[in-house]
């Protein structure tokens, strides 16, 4: 057995990239690559069919390579499937490059073989020296890990955007995850080539890999050699620096992950908050993190926000003040609230986490009140002994003396007149209004915020705070312990993370396919 | 006020470079930077002193450099410190290029300085353009996130390795941790240069800057203008991916700090042992960051640790055999046990985590009785409701049945001849010695490996299993708790974090100082 057998079935095993049996669609554009790949794999006991694509862009030449592909499909006795893009037509009409065009045409293409086909797998023949580009080309245009660690061995191919918004529907496909493997990553150019020449393989040329007005050959045919002045083994060192970071990147997910679930609070559909002290508690490094993955969440993609939108974004945060904002990218903005942060398309109004009460709501006492929007209100009946008023951090929570407020309780908006004596202020009186701007809720909130009425008038302002009356004292006989709970949030960024372990951050960027 | 005082002075709070009134050494070349550096704290209500290294290198000009900046220092009505070193003599007797023992020697001028001023904060002036060089310089070597961060606005000066073995020595002469400090790290050169002009600053240039036998000079002269081909702001986009990795080194520290916690077993003095298991759960990234930090710590350096070597060894680690080692560097190398991992140096004996006992040693009981190597034992009576035989993993605690022991209690090496019958195997008894390599105690502990002899012969293999017949059983009316505790470690890694946390992972490497 050739050692590159043995070594990509290393590889493969190292990082999972497929097993025994499988079945796998193999990308073959008849380039050495792809040939060398279709070769290599049939010696691994896999089910191989053959995908090509035909790009519609280089005449006779692209003919010629269909046949080619074709011609060695059935030589190997392999199944073949064809595909026809116009890649022009698709790069004008979404105003890409050429390049990103014929990438994007190529992954779908490939992504609706799989599925066709039954596969959940799909190789590609990235080689060590497109590696090495690419991680030259992220490092030139400026990227933190996430690009400098270029392409991954193993990936999902839902996390590469396809064409206009297709990824979120090519997942809904399927149960199956589509994973994008390339068992040649560590194989170098040179190698791939003494590969076929050994094996009597006749790769066809693509002589627009020779075109210097595409960025990448002008890195590989340019740049590249000059680099090798400066270290002669720049592409191995490049290489070995995608490994090492697609380690640290995934740490990293790890911890972003981790901090996500410390500092994210539910809100809307169109936003993402953060609890602004624990957001603040996080380092730079995390809340750069934070920012980008709710951007990403938001939008599916972090197109266009550059360096400066996130530190000025990251330093607002850190150092502003309640009501300053940030533009982000895609209509988007970082704004800061009293006590959190906010993601969302600028000039939106704040949701509010609380249940909004548009007209008085007659109560069950003691017992359980559903309420508008996945909430409910629960009322207990408790001994003074067990009341624990002031305990706990749940400003959702409260005692009541049940002896002021008496039985019939009440959930209301507020109306005009309302006066409130916040408990802990001696009995001062002040208008809810009043009340409710220091209390900082935002303006479009205070109109249907809940009010919990009994006897007396206002008992509870609710989550912020009782009514002097209304509270519990060294004579209540009995109380009422409140509690308002949701039930369900409209926005759980904790369902975002279930089923297929999605990678925060961008999906994966590279330019040329093979 | 100049803008770029107030762009200093946000920086420096948002890094914590120094506050109001701290007392500041300033490395002052002579150059723009430097000067200007000196400038702008000047206006910063801080305590400054100049400090100069003539580095005995440029003969006139450097002669004149030094009055140079000895009359600025007048003139600002500054105290000054000089220096003088022989950097040829300290390059040829350490085998350094001059660019580095020019660097090393500037650093400890500085730091002794500090120290003799009483100064915690040393301030040097590298620009924005530096550390982009340094950043493409790392990319060129090959370097992980901490190399391709580049250099850090504040860092524990103890953290540079100084001139041979001086960092441990220096970090003993004071308790106050020393930082370097790079106020003008965001700040480029043409801005500098603007700067100076418009103050009427007229710094020294250095020739040796124009030098492109000098690596860095050539990456500043030759090849960043070409890079300027494929990127116009690629100074810049340097100087943001070094912010953005700095961010991304701290959470990867982090975490490496929390892993090693996870994976970390007490070993001997020249020796990191790791919980093989443990290790395996950690993921690759962590995996290669753990086995770094620990040839760090056995010889603070990581010099000549190349990707292979980490590669070998961290896959050895994750799928190798029992025996297997991989080669390292200074001499070490990462050997795989039964259950553990460990890097030490080649071929030295596994250092075993256990009391060795070379003769028979009678222990007070009940009592606490001293063993070698800072263990001891004790045995404690107990009723048999309180006997949890099995209950915790403790491996060096066990239940023995009083009644079959005996009241007299011995601890002994092995003797010829010696049988065990191990509980739970149904009375079986088999020769210790069997046993022992059963149980992978490696064959030089064997020896020495403590047991517990009662009445009726071996009572407890230590640290293993109990003998059958000295078991606790319904009919025991008394028991013997038996504990063997290490009261202090050879080496415990937990001391290494105390006090200043230093960071996972070598001391940030740069080539050319101000």
């Amino acid at each position: 057995m050739d050692p590159l057998v043995t070594a990509v079935q290393t590889f493969a095993r190292r990082y999972r990239l497929f097993q025994s049996g499988d079945a796998i669609i193999v990308g073959v554009s008849g380039g050495p690559d792809s040939l060398c790949l279709l070769h290599v794999l049939q010696q691994l006991s896999l089910q191989l069919t053959v995908a090509h694509l035909h790009h519609g862009l280089r005449g006779v030449d692209a003919d010629a390579d269909e046949r080619f592909v074709a011609d060695a499909a059935r030589e190997l006795g392999l199944p073949y499937i064809e595909g026809r893009a116009d890649v022009r037509a698709l790069a004008a009409r979404e105003g890409w490059s050429l390049e990103e065009a014929a990438r994007l045409a190529r992954y779908a293409f490939l992504r609706d073989t799989a599925r066709e086909a039954g596969a959940c797998v799909i190789a590609v023949g990235h080689n060590a020296d497109d590696q090495a580009e690419t991680v030259l080309m992220h490092f030139l245009r400026g990227s933190g890990v996430d690009g400098l660690r270029g392409m991954l061995p193993r990936t999902p191919l839902a996390d590469y955007r396809l064409i206009s918004g297709e990824a979120e529907e090519a997942s809904e496909l399927s149960d199956t995850p589509l994973w994008l493997v390339r068992p040649l990553l560590q194989t170098d150019r040179d190698r791939i080539a003494g590969y076929c020449a050994a094996h009597g393989l006749q790769p066809r040329y693509d002589q627009s890999n020779e075109d210097t007005s595409f960025y990448r050959n002008r890195l590989r045919h340019e740049l590249i050699p000059i680099l090798k002045n400066y270290n002669p083994a720049i592409q191995e060192v490049l290489a070995h620096t995608a490994e090492a970071l697609a380690g640290d990147a995934e740490t990293l997910q790890g911890q972003t992950a981790q901090a996500w679930d410390a500092v994210a609070l539910p809100g809307g559909p169109d936003e993402i908050i953060f609890d602004l002290e624990s957001w603040r508690a996080a380092s730079i490094g995390l809340q750069r993190a934070l920012l980008r993955e709710a951007v990403y969440r938001l939008r599916r993609s972090l197109r266009d926000l550059g360096w400066e939108h996130v530190e000025r974004a990251v330093w607002l945060a850190r150092e502003g003040e309640t009501g300053q904002a940030a533009t982000l990218t895609g209509g988007l903005a970082l704004e800061l609230g009293y006590d959190r942060l906010r993601i969302a398309p600028e000039d939106a109004p704040w949701s509010v986490a609380a249940p909004q009460i548009a007209e008085a709501l007659p109560l069950t006492v003691p017992g359980v009140t559903p309420l508008p929007g996945g909430w409910r209100i629960v009322i207990e009946a408790a001994d003074t002994s067990d009341a624990r008023p002031g305990e706990g951090d749940d400003p959702w929570q409260a005692w009541l003396g049940a002896g002021a407020t008496g039985p019939v309780l009440t959930l209301r908006p507020r109306q005009p007149g309302d006066r409130f004596q916040p408990q802990g202020m001696g009995g001062h009186s002040m208008k809810l209004n009043e009340y409710m701007i220091n209390a900082k809720i935002p303006r479009d909130a205070r109109a249907h915020w809940p009010l919990l009425v009994g006897r007396g008038g206002i008992a509870w302002v609710c989550g912020l705070r009782v009514d002097e009356r209304a509270a519990v004292t060294p004579a209540s006989t009995r109380v009422w312990r409140v509690t308002i709970e949701r039930l369900y949030a409209a926005h759980d960024p904790a369902e975002t993370r279930q089923g297929e372990a999605r990678a925060p951050g961008p999906p994966v960027d590279f330019l040329r396919g093979d």
